[in-house]
């Protein structure tokens, strides 16, 4: 029998899962609660549950199950330990070791804006490339580096944590991790209303967006419909992302960046907007990137978990 | 016989070489004229002839050489194609294929400054670190970036050139690289003077400095020595130092950046100088960085280029 791989995206509300072959085909897709009563303590036995009921419903048996691999939010450490994921409440969680204890399969853990990028580069929007960046643009920046095929983890698993990088001096505002003028204070979703805000503040002239709450999402919609305060807030956006992608390629000359989140639903028009600044900004030898929009959606995290155990396996 | 090793350091004036046995140590070390008339195409046949008639004169035979590696000032592809080194007068060449038919020995070839992170990480101030930056702060500023043990090239071999990550807006004079604001603007030796003539042309008080040429080590000199406005221009300098380190850690997440180059022999306080900004513009996640100076010197290169043929052995 075919051999088979289990990936698993561990998130804050539900655990998203997937039965694979081994060449990558999607067989099965589920998903279960994340339970996080009990400092969670309930999710890893509840992962194991399903992965066997799972096996059990389709006459898989255990010597065809090649591992599981899992995407958790936060650092991880050698492929198992959790040092903390506030939003599972775990701390110092050594989790790829209890989930094979609990299955008796090899199982490999990572982070999951990691994860998502290998999924991405196996299946996705940076499918072919070895060496890319996968950053994510939703209400924070996430970000993933493949060096040569490989996650880079980095020395306590923040490797690819691009959305803190220091993009800007004078900034008042402190960001979520308690710096001021991180990259994600510009350029996730969130960042994309601040900088628009702060372009309505400055603007003489009549706008749609003005006086009232608004989303990203808004923001892009009255810049396609004309607003000219939208449209210089999208160029002010595109801006602060174009010079922040700028450094990362600079630093690690990938092939491709690929973007998801939900800030790529404007589409191509991303790409427009960034573009400019990061030609400004780029070391012109790592101008060539070639520029991808993710596809794979939130089956990132999955088919990544899956790519991470087959690697594994396969040494 | 005890397996050799040749590690080459390939240079614009003279070929660095070393003889290894497997396990690092040092057995002889040389060098020869780079003579780069004709293209640079008597580089590769003069370098596989002293390899030759070294290995001549310590009666090693052909089988007990493990290889040659190679570091070349430029970029690398595949470990062997040198898409253009202008020092050498080199365009597309494909320097590992041809010094491995030359010698008809294993060879690997790669960029200079990863070459010498390499070499640092295995018997240099990086020793004993997987994940690791080196920094060189010379005329300009070169880079390199070792990650799980291993280089990272990049997709054109410009991975880790770190000098090139805009860090200014507002600059006014251009880099070397064609644009504007690089960290190497500020933060090599050229970059210091630089800083410190800006502060200089705003200090009303007396200076040392003022009213005449001067080097970057006469400015550490001058503020080691209680000069208020050199001590000041230090103070900016390692501002800028600290703000690039901050953001290349907080891409990489490295356990260690190592320090090396000209400006190094300023010495520890270094270190105080830029640890100020580094805190307040790294990531959290990434501050947790072990500070080092390179110890290998201009051997880096040779030692480095050892490990890479050494590694591509071992697989």
């Amino acid at each position: 029998m075919a051999k088979k791989l289990f990936g698993v995206d561990l998130g804050g509300t539900t655990v998203k899962m997937g039965l694979f072959d081994e060449t990558g085909g999607r067989e099965q897709e589920w998903e279960i609660p994340t339970r996080k009563e009990d400092g969670g303590e309930r999710i890893l036995p509840d992962i194991a549950e399903s992965i066997r009921a799972t096996a059990d419903a389709q006459g898989i048996a255990k010597e065809d199950i090649l591992g599981v691999g899992m995407g958790v939010p936060g650092a991880v450490i050698d492929e198992s330990l959790v040092p903390q994921a506030v939003n599972l409440g775990w701390k110092n969680k050594d989790a790829g070791k209890e989930l094979s204890r609990l299955t008796g399969l090899p199982v490999a853990v990572g982070n999951d804006a990691n994860i998502a990028a290998l999924g991405e580069a196996w299946q996705g929007g940076g499918k072919g490339f070895r060496n890319l960046l996968l950053v994510t643009l939703g209400t924070g920046v996430g970000g993933g580096i493949i060096a040569d095929g490989r996650i880079l983890t980095g020395a306590a698993g923040a490797g690819g944590e691009i959305g803190h990088i220091h993009l800007e001096d004078g900034e008042t505002e402190a960001c979520g991790c308690g710096q001021y003028g991180c990259f994600e204070e510009y350029a996730s979703a969130t960042g994309a209303v601040r900088v628009a805000r702060r372009v309505l503040a400055d603007w003489d002239g009549e706008s749609t967006l003005k006086g009232r709450e608004f989303t990203c999402k808004d923001l892009f919609d009255a810049a396609a419909a004309g607003d000219a305060a939208a449209k210089a807030a999208c160029k002010k956006y595109g801006d602060y992302l174009g010079k922040g992608l700028a450094i990362c390629a600079s630093v690690l000359n990938p092939e491709a960046i690929v973007l998801g989140g939900g800030v790529t639903k404007a589409g191509e028009v991303l790409f427009d907007l960034l573009k400019p600044s990061f030609a400004r900004c780029v070391f012109p030898g790592c101008a060539a990137v070639e520029w991808k929009l993710a596809t794979l959606g939130n089956q990132a995290g999955i088919v990544g978990a899956a790519k991470l155990i087959l690697d594994r396996v396969n040494g």
